[in-house]
């Protein structure tokens, strides 16, 4: 490693822990592109590590933490939010002394305060956050390319050791992610607005949509409201751990649907149309069509 | 054709009145199904027409309405709701007496009352509206397949000649559509709940996601706001027409963020589970991976 933390790739083992589609989709990201010598996997299930060995994601793959992190140079969670905090105090008492840990956690601000805690002076953590996924499970929905081109958040604090960043974040570039380094707490905030927002926002549609007007959803209704087929538990913990800044944005949403409700109240076709036009114009302007 | 109207495919001449991406995708359509002896596409711009001959949309082209449909056994107005009217009246003055009229709006009610009342005894009427689109406009997105396997609303009522509801039935059957023949008023019902508050609630989160969480949206921003980048015009032309209907879809769907915002103020992992996991059951049960 240079003194810089560069240079500190490839790692000679690797411990993934939880190898689902995320889990899965790095091992076979970092097999392919040699940023390990080894990758191990750890899971609760025979059945999903089996899979995920069969599939190539991991090269090793045990059920005991403890044997599984004990040569983890990097040590990456991904397990849902939830089970992180128990997971990473199995993962800091397994892994050698100042080995680097990280997460894959779709929220950041409380579960990097607890991690950081967690990982104390035994190792080193920085907490990491790729866009990408999809609403499907599992380590047979794993690719390789999933993470490509997509955006990563890497989330150091004041406490975090620059070499660990530094390794971090060159981690996930070698992985074709575009990394952004950015607060835990501005995370958040932006997550909150971009993911958080549109999840909830398309699971509150399917909830009022009669069954009778199901029937007849069309491609409009099944892009909209695809990520509302994610994991109810995975999202729970989402939701709970950044309720303060989901609320904030359910709150300009609503206001947002009520200033609609108004234009159409009104029949005013000019702010109608002023309204569609806007959102069109920021869509087509952020989003590559 | 039968006395029960079936049999009459295919047509001699087929008009098509507006080929953008629906004009032009029936006239696909009609031709590599035999629908038609000949599809005749009228245009309000050269350019679109002769793009619209050249993808094999249409076998004739023309500016001129009156002309176009001289020979007409069946005429299809493929425009936005907000024009159909105008487009109605010339349609039928130029029609052979007792040809079929049709249209493809996103809403009923208000525009089958209107063609209804503008077809008279000149030619015989009856609304349709297949669910497929895109966010995308223009005859070069057009595509044969564009209604395979969809579902189409066909509209009659009262006064519609059974003949015609047989023929413009059948019609769409052979386009390879789910045809399901209900109530103007039943069919705005139905898509105010299962398309246009998708729509609306898309625009309304993009609306309110400020620029720098913009840049960060991953792919459920994406998928989840898709149909906000639809044609303006033609959305405030739906909403305007389907307005009451809409207002109640939005007056629901507002309770329904109400209701979560109380939720997660009380911060109840239980009510929250149970709320995301209905919404993961209803949509899972609904839409097809």
């Amino acid at each position: 490693m240079g003194p810089d933390g560069s240079g500190v790739l490839p790692f000679r083992t690797v411990g993934i822990v939880g190898v689902g589609l995320i889990g899965g989709s790095l091992g076979l990201a970092i097999r392919e592109r040699n940023l390990a010598r080894r990758v191990v996997g750890i899971g609760r299930r025979q059945s999903s590590l089996d899979r995920a060995v069969a599939v190539g994601a991991i090269d090793e793959a045990t059920l005991d933490i403890t044997a599984g992190l004990a040569d983890s140079e990097l040590t990456i969670l991904a397990t849902p939010v939830g089970v992180m905090e128990e997971l990473a105090a199995a993962a800091v008492a397994a892994m050698p002394r100042g080995g680097f840990l990280t997460d894959v956690g779709s929220t950041k601000a409380q579960l990097v305060r607890v991690l950081e805690h967690v990982a104390g002076d035994q190792c080193r953590y920085v907490g990491a956050h790729p866009m990408a996924g999809s609403e499907k499970r599992g380590v047979d929905e794993a690719r390789a390319g999933l993470f490509d081109g997509t955006l990563c958040f890497i989330t150091p604090t004041t406490h975090s050791d620059p070499m660990a960043t530094r390794a971090i974040t060159e981690f996930w570039q070698r992985l074709g992610t575009r990394v952004r380094v950015i607060s835990p707490a501005e995370h958040d905030r932006l997550v909150a607005f971009a993911s958080h927002l549109p999840h909830l926002a398309a699971a509150a549609i399917v909830n009022v949509v009669p069954g009778d007007a199901l029937g007849c959803a069309g491609g409009g209704f099944r892009d909209t409201t695809r990520v509302a087929s994610g994991d109810p538990r995975m999202w729970a913990d989402v939701c709970l751990q950044n309720r303060d800044r989901i609320l904030e944005a359910l709150g300009n949403f609503s206001n947002e649907v009520r200033t609609l409700r108004d234009i159409l109240s009104d029949g005013d076709e000019h702010e109608l149309l002023a309204w569609l036009e806007g959102a069109k114009a920021i869509r087509d302007h952020y989003v590559a069509p």
